[in-house]
């Protein structure tokens, strides 16, 4: 029997597109069949696009998928690609009404084949039990004598290992559709987990991933094939889109000289910063935007999210303003202008826009002191930038970062406006890191780095009252993050986190913070996640909830 | 047999505070043990509070929780106690690990049964299946000779009747802890759930709830027992905590005397006023507030905020700030003074803050024109509203209805600050209706009417720019209101909306809005769900979202 073609067609839809995406997996099918494919493979819901959240709960948009559908695959017949066997994810209807996440084989110019995906994640960022009906029924289909199965993302996670719908079936191939989001260290998992099934099954996986940011989530691509002995027979790039064309041999199985899989890119990063980048920029291409605006401080937090929106929509479409106060150190300006120079935004989109005669004009009526006064000064460079947004139609990003969300160390409606906030996942720690990373790559590139050094190797400081730095209101960021990172991602108890070694004040202080800071968090804008746990629908915590994990630490 | 004794304790518990809620049993079960009850049933999860989200994911929470819960049965024994039979809803943990949501029978100083809740709802505003394991086994006990079954609130309402679980035990009495939200009409659903479930069993059926708000819901109590028959043997006040003995009659079958099920209150207005009121009270209690700040611009929804405000936490904890802008009308400043005067706001906690010249320093600066200029305006007082908050602090309060929040018409960070929005689920046209209810009320009660009728007749406008008026905007209230009816909560499609006479532009222009004011409701306020659909968990929309119920919509 003749190996199997075939393709990975990694693509980026866009979610209620349907006329886009059905566009995308046509030009895709015309792509793989000039690559000699047989079959190609999309990610989960490509038609829809993914997540689709209580969409898919409305009537109307289903009856339209479904019309969609039908004409796709007369489309792709009309195209001289009736023998190609398409298999895309989709939103269908189960015998009760109810919602179900499908994967289609059209061929012939019809839709041939349905499967219904049957292990609905419910947990961290996911309600799919929520939305949808699970399938019940397994699919097997011949392609050109292999025997191939389906399954869409989770079926290959779940309890059980997820796979007991394809009962004994014996496989050749099986097609695995996945919307899987980035986090870090994630695909290292991913191909672990495809391996072992793979070698359960005694056959090839083809695991083919989205590609593309959506809101809070950004799909990292990463497609590949492994052969029933976990080899691998071919890859996809991260974060981008493309179709690659694979040869499966007869039984799934390569002969002896297969390549074992590669190693992961180690580079947890570099990967991270790249997710960022293209989920910004989709969430910019999707929305409508082209352009977006920020404030720009000097500091370590506006210089790397204004490095990623210029690596996301160009230099060109990113404007800066600087907005010094009478509290601002002298470099902050200089190092603004660098960063903006570094960058190669255009002279006349970094503006220079002092916040004196408003703050003046606002003490001269309210007199506000201490910790009123400071947000006053946040809260007048957003309402600048909010103001500066409706008349030019940017889109605002915020510079926050998980270290301060979580501890409630930003101003609501000041420095939190905006549409979107880039390092809303990535604490301060791994801020510096991407801005070194960053830097570095410039380097080896031969191009200029982008961020100032000084903005890098300075002490953090809010400028909001004179000599100012955030290591008078909060710990060292080597001692925060990790507790952050222990208390928020893995849930430790006060008593877990003495045992680690922090000081019990400390995690009083801490503990206490995050924990008042929820009503905040809800108010805060979207931004990708990139770790195991980010704020937001993956963490869902009452604003109203009086339990602390220390009992002293009760009073508010 | 005699009959048996049982108390409805409705009480009003806090999230996380494990503590005031096992003081609040024992002092409700010292009640009913006074009151003669030989049970005493609680609501669903009152050791923890309702609903808990993912801090039930939370070990040290789980831990402290089942700490508490033992001890409580100790003290109850230790109270003198020790042979009532105290039913409590309470936070376990099933074999495998994983939270559950449980009834403890306390009692002779013990937890002596644990039942765990079978029917977990994972549709509207809960997530039950994300972070419960279900129940399996049913629990059924003895009470001085009479067969009690126990239930958790979904376990009554699932499909199938969701009382499998109690198979084919006969029983005398079943009793439903439940933390069920209030919403427009609900309570006479349950009556009549209850009934067909007292019938279908034949037995008698103590229905308990929560009472008390909690972020965005409102429990509302309204407890009762229903006979086999399915006739009204007791029932609490919505609203209100109370400890209330009821005698369930041998083989829960009362006498052919029994009292029919009273009609509920058929004013669903006067109950969603006290919804909002309880809610609003409660989220200030329980989040350590004492007092709430809101800016008066003389319009209906500030009025009303104002006055549910008033009868929330009292006058006295009111702060008022009107805002006045060249472009305010005469009347705006007389009806908010007005209404000062009318809730018998402190004098000194009636501000007048004009906005001229912070408007004129940012203009001096900005020159903003158009959308950009009014947005200013509504901003200049989010700022002035948060700086006071800050020196003072009180709760901010966002007027926003649930209409303008549907199509946007609000002005992020301006008046859409605040840490609570007690009309977010309210639609403008119930505004009104709120408004007469509560004058209506003040005029029985022989009081002030509270809200200027001048407030109330006006037609409504932002007062952005000279003789402005939300009709120049949006379609009439009296088109709006049911169109968004019709989308939003019942997901019509733009050929229903037609078909019910919308006209097609209308629709279009309508959907459009709302579509794409999802990035503005993400970031604003909680507030109280009181319709069958309001914004927030309970409609989980992509912001990133191309599809459009009419193709010609599609361009933004």
């Amino acid at each position: 029997m003749d190996p199997l073609s075939v393709a990975l067609a990694q693509v980026n839809p866009t979610v209620g597109d349907l006329e886009g995406n059905a566009q995308l997996v046509l030009a895709s099918a015309r792509q793989a069949a000039a690559q000699g494919a047989q079959v190609v493979v999309f990610g989960e819901m490509v038609l829809t696009g993914y997540p689709i959240e209580d969409l898919a709960l409305r009537t109307s948009f289903r009856v339209a998928v479904a019309e969609r559908a039908e004409q796709l695959a007369t489309e792709l017949a009309d195209a001289g690609l009736a023998d190609l066997m398409v298999v895309a994810g989709c939103l269908g209807t189960a015998s009760d009404g109810r919602p179900t996440n499908t994967a289609l084989v059209l061929t012939g110019g019809r839709i041939e084949h349905v499967y219904t995906k049957q292990g609905l994640p419910n947990y961290g960022v996911f309600d799919e039990y929520r939305i949808f009906a699970a399938g019940e029924a397994p699919l097997r289909f011949g392609a050109a004598g292999h025997r191939v199965g389906v399954a869409i993302c989770e079926d290959i996670w779940g309890a059980g290992g997820g796979l007991a719908h394809l009962g004994e079936a014996e496989l050749d191939l099986l097609l695995v559709l996945n919307g899987s989001p980035y986090e870090r260290g994630k695909s290292h998992q991913r191909t672990e987990l495809v391996r072992q099934r793979a070698k359960h099954l005694d056959a090839a996986v083809a695991y083919v991933n989205l590609v593309g940011g959506q809101d809070d989530l950004v799909f990292d691509g990463g497609s590949f094939v492994l052969d029933a002995g976990g080899n691998l027979l071919g890859s996809s790039a991260q974060f981008a889109e493309e179709v690659r064309t694979v040869s499966v041999p007869a039984l799934g199985r390569a002969g002896e000289d297969a390549t074992a899989v590669a190693p992961d890119n180690d580079d947890d990063t570099g990967q991270m910063y790249d997710a960022i980048v293209l989920a910004l920029a989709d969430y910019v291409r999707k929305n409508g935007f082209t352009s977006v605006l920020l404030g720009l401080s000097g500091g370590i937090d506006s210089a790397v999210v204004a490095t990623i929106a210029a690596d996301a929509v160009g230099a060109q479409n990113v404007v800066g303003v600087a907005m010094p106060s009478k509290y601002s150190s002298s470099h902050s300006l200089a190092d603004a202008e660098d960063l903006a120079n570094r960058l190669g935004i255009d002279p006349q989109n970094y503006r220079v826009q002092p916040i004196e005669a408003m703050f003046d004009s606002f003490q001269g009526e309210l007199a506000l002191t201490g910790l009123a006064e400071e947000n006053l000064q946040a809260r007048i460079r957003g309402m600048i930038l909010m103001g500066l947004s409706n008349d030019e139609g940017h889109l605002v990003l915020a510079p926050g970062n998980k270290s301060e969300l979580a501890v409630g160390y930003s101003t609501i409606y000041g420095d939190a406006v905006g549409g979107y906030a880039p390092l809303k996942d990535v604490s301060k720690t791994r801020v510096w890191e991407l801005a070194r990373f960053r830097n570095a790559r410039a380097r080896q590139d031969g191009e200029i780095e982008p961020i100032p050094e000084n903005s890098i190797s300075k002490p953090p400081s809010a400028e909001l009252r004179p000599d100012q730095r955030d290591d008078q209101s909060l710990p060292d960021y080597d001692i925060l993050d990790p507790l952050l990172d222990a208390y928020v991602e893995r849930a430790a108890s006060q008593a877990d986190l003495v045992q680690l070694g922090f000081g019990a004040d400390v995690v009083d202080q801490v503990t206490m913070l995050v924990d008042r800071a929820e009503w905040k968090r809800r108010q805060y804008p979207l931004g990708p996640k990139v770790t195991a746990l980010a704020f937001g629908r993956d963490r869902r915590l009452p604003v109203t909830n009086v339990f602390r994990e220390h009992p002293g630490a009760a009073e508010r």
